[in-house]
């Protein structure tokens, strides 16, 4: 079974971001815009389940909310043609990343580097591609908030998401 | 904002649900399979918003988890085309919902009577539904687990639904 760990921003920057999802995600209609903490890997029995939940549960009591800045909209090109909101780097996200790839969690990673970002394009053919990106680069971007939870996912087999628990973050800063 | 509160069955019960949902649900896309024990309710505010979470908070640490005992396929009509999979009623879910319609939960009702069950087609015009009912009651639905969460579920402007926050059922049965 397919696990993955996200951080659904607030409900208006959702809005704002399924505003380009819907036409040029295909994703669209599998999960709700959010930022990956964890990309997706994969669990054999429920024993495997329960100990990743209580150490998820344990780092979300010792992590405080995350401040997170968008910023500006990037791309993936030429590695993919995926369009997303730049989030800025911070020690906080970076610091849940690196703790969420190290044992008990599956520690094996599909992208070496880190970019916190909330996709909204994504599989375009490159021509449209290029049009889309230079249109919303040229928009202003320029977004805060805090996030107080992280959300563990599982997929079906249609490859939608749905949460399978929420875990408060409650650390001091 | 809307919210809506529910219990998603086990991965397996939802892809089974949504081979037919896919052909025959038109809100397929907005949620995974589910069994409503709230129905959509508008809160204004955010102090609303914490007020309920921890009335809920405090009734899952009160609830034990809940078994259901999926049974047959049923309709609605001709309330509406509306055809799922019915749950047998049992104490504990009906406890629940009841205590989901009393403060400091809103009290309005959709519909005066509680019958817990998973969508599995809706909205479908009348002679598609006679069709479709006849087939799937002589299919044979037997299907029991016991589900130990439920989720508080906010809509996005798309009308998709995700999950605010999951909360365990922790009461002694």
């Amino acid at each position: 079974m397919n696990y993955g760990i996200v951080l659904f921003p607030s409900k208006s920057f959702q809005d704002l971001a399924n505003g380009y999802r819907r036409r040029y995600d295909s994703h669209y209609a599998n999960i709700a815009p959010h930022i990956t903490v964890k990309e997706r890997f994969s669990l054999e029995d429920k024993g495997e389940l329960s100990k990743l939940v209580e150490a998820l549960r344990e780092l979300a009591r010792q992590t405080p909310p995350i401040s997170i800045d968008v910023y500006k909209v990037d791309t993936f090109y030429p590695q993919s043609t995926t369009i997303f909101y730049k989030i800025r780097e911070n020690a906080e996200l970076s610091a849940l990343n690196m703790k969420l790839y190290e044992p008990p969690f599956p520690t094996d990673r599909a992208h070496s580097i880190f970019i916190p970002h909330v996709t909204i394009a994504q599989k375009l053919p490159q021509s449209e591609h290029a049009d889309i990106v230079g249109q919303l680069k040229m928009t202003d971007i320029s977004h805060q908030e805090t996030i107080d939870r992280v959300q563990l996912l599982y997929q079906l087999d249609n490859e939608s998401w749905t949460v399978y628990e929420t875990f408060l973050l409650q650390g001091q800063a």
